[in-house]
């Protein structure tokens, strides 16, 4: 049940994925020490420069010979608008002024080139690439393929994992309401994709062929026997890894994700414009009041990323985005491989005791 | 792992419960063939009078003799504005003059009564007594348990099952964020506690000592494993037995329940003043862009019913309440004796699959 044709696939041990968290958890020492013990470690690359990328992979190699993955973020072309731009500088001097950096600043560049990020992985030739937001172009997914990468899409409902399954992707990751960071919803509105991984994991895994990796929610070995119950080849964990020894979140950011509760996150587009669950802080809650319009994402990622740097710098979390699932009271912040230890061992244990539900003879 | 001590004390077979779905679909039929097929029937009596569960009582006696449950919902002080309720009143008179009724109707009374639903079922000393929508007073939970009756609560996060824990229930369930119909939530804003089944079930089973009932988005036997594993000592299953045969749900409601997708429901108040989830509907989404407030529970609700009650007689679904929960890719037609069958068989044989997890090695 365990060795299912995506460890095989993917050459790991364990069917555990560390989700690839972008902004800063993702550590090379984190995604390798994950790799080493028996997982699957992601990079979340999809704000890093391409030189940025080529450095942490050089960084993974040299912590580990293990597979890992890279995850980028597929592009989308967003509604600009000037007046809407213009009216959120304005609206976010507020917190400038708060914390001492400049009002008005200029705008960075919206993202960094998908394209380029991508020859780099070529160039690296990696093991395995993962990606959300939607569907690369065919070249793209079929290059990664003919190096020789395994290749992950991300989706939300059935239709999207359909849709990937039809542009060749080899797994498919069913994304759970539950899940931290960015929803990966690409066919509708986001709002209506909050399908919890209980029904969305058997749903998708009768609609395609691909195997299906579960995420949201899942922290330790309950939820890895239950994904892998509901049809799931391997699990996808985000929350479960952002607080350990490896991960390089911010100090303030891993105590919240240590001291909240389930029902601590919320959805918002608040950051970047597009939604994402994370814990609730004062710069989610006032731009709930917030009359005009949140730009697209990338536009708002860029307009708050200064912001988002001094709230870090200055230790003020209430203006940072604390990205995280629900399954908080789970979280530890223990050593990855400890993580993996303990979820493989619980798994192993509550194996042993589901036997009985097949052969003791109460479920007849 | 299957007879739990939850079983053991319900004295039934198997660790299914029909969610207590009211409104229509839980006839004396439902209910008697759930219990007649080894799992738990529930009555979702919350709308009817102390005259209708009574009778509804001795209909489902008549068809078996195993245990049941009744269901009702704990009353709330709605918030009265008659300025809200007449603007109301204004605004849904286009859906009276849409399906032909009077405009300006008398609103009946706002709901039953709680105490003398409780005297119907202290009389009747029905075996199982479960409840939403808070915690009713301290004498009734005791008066039922004196009598002999187990009692089941409703929580849709780790403090609201900590709530019910010291109000002195025998078990609660664990509502995700996938369950169709109302939410639960008693503790605070609904939105704040859309906790998908994956992350609830564990954090909760963690924080209580009562059994823990699995419920949101489980339909089939893969679903059953994963929330045993999840630590749950048994699931409540709604979505799953909608459409069946001896389900009382309109027929164009069944058959929206059978061609519907995961994606197709959302949270709204529209119907009834109070969170629940249903497939999108005209009456739905022509209500989120209504400009004034929307009356509290119950208040709203017994504003609605003449139009509710109007469109299923006049066969117009895009108006009925059409509650379901997020697995509606995997709704049956088939009985409700066939649907336990397949689940239990389903749940069998995933268990010894499952069986290699503990013992082949692979997870070593």
């Amino acid at each position: 049940m365990l060795e299912t044709e995506l460890t095989r696939a993917l050459h790991i041990r364990y069917p555990i994925i560390q989700a690839p968290m972008a902004g800063g958890p993702t550590t090379a020492d984190l995604v390798a020490a994950v790799s080493n013990a028996g997982g699957l470690g992601s990079l979340g690359a999809g704000y890093l420069t391409p030189e940025q990328i080529r450095l942490a992979i050089q960084e993974i190699r040299a912590r580990t010979d293990r597979p890992f993955a890279v995850n980028l973020f597929v592009p989308e072309q967003p509604t600009e608008s000037e007046a809407a731009i213009a009216e959120m500088t304005a609206y976010l001097n507020v917190y400038r002024e708060a914390l001492g950096i400049p009002s008005n600043p200029l705008i960075p560049s919206f993202s960094e080139s998908f394209e380029e990020q991508v020859r780099v992985l070529l160039e690296e030739r990696i093991p395995v690439l993962s990606f959300t937001f939607g569907i690369p172009p065919q070249e793209v997914i079929q290059a990664m393929k003919d190096q020789g990468s395994f290749v992950i899409g991300t989706a939300t409902t059935v239709d999207e994992a359909i849709r990937l399954e039809a542009a060749g992707v080899d797994a498919v990751v069913a994304q759970g309401s539950e899940a931290g960071g960015h929803r990966g919803t690409f066919l509708k509105d986001a709002s209506g994709s909050l399908i919890g991984a209980m029904a969305l994991v058997p749903q998708m895994a009768d609609h395609v062929s691909l195997p299906v990796i579960a995420s949201g929610g899942i922290m330790d070995g309950r939820g890895l026997v239950a994904s892998l119950a509901l049809g799931a080849a391997a699990v996808q964990m985000g929350t479960a890894f952002l607080a350990c020894t490896e991960s390089g979140a911010h100090p303030a950011y891993k105590q919240k994700i240590l001291s909240e509760n389930e029902d601590a996150t919320e959805i918002t587009r608040a950051y970047s414009g597009k939604a994402a669950r994370g814990i609730r802080t004062d710069f989610m809650r006032d731009m709930q009041q917030y009359s005009g319009t949140i730009p697209d994402y990338p536009i708002q990622n860029a307009m708050t990323r200064d912001i988002r740097q001094a709230a870090a710098k200055a230790n003020r979390p209430e203006y940072m985005s604390l990205w995280a699932g629900q399954g908080l009271r789970l979280a530890s912040s223990r050593s990855a491989a400890a993580i993996i230890r303990q979820t493989v061992d619980q798994a192993n244990a509550l194996a042993q005791r589901l036997t009985g539900l097949g052969t003791s003879g109460h479920l007849k």
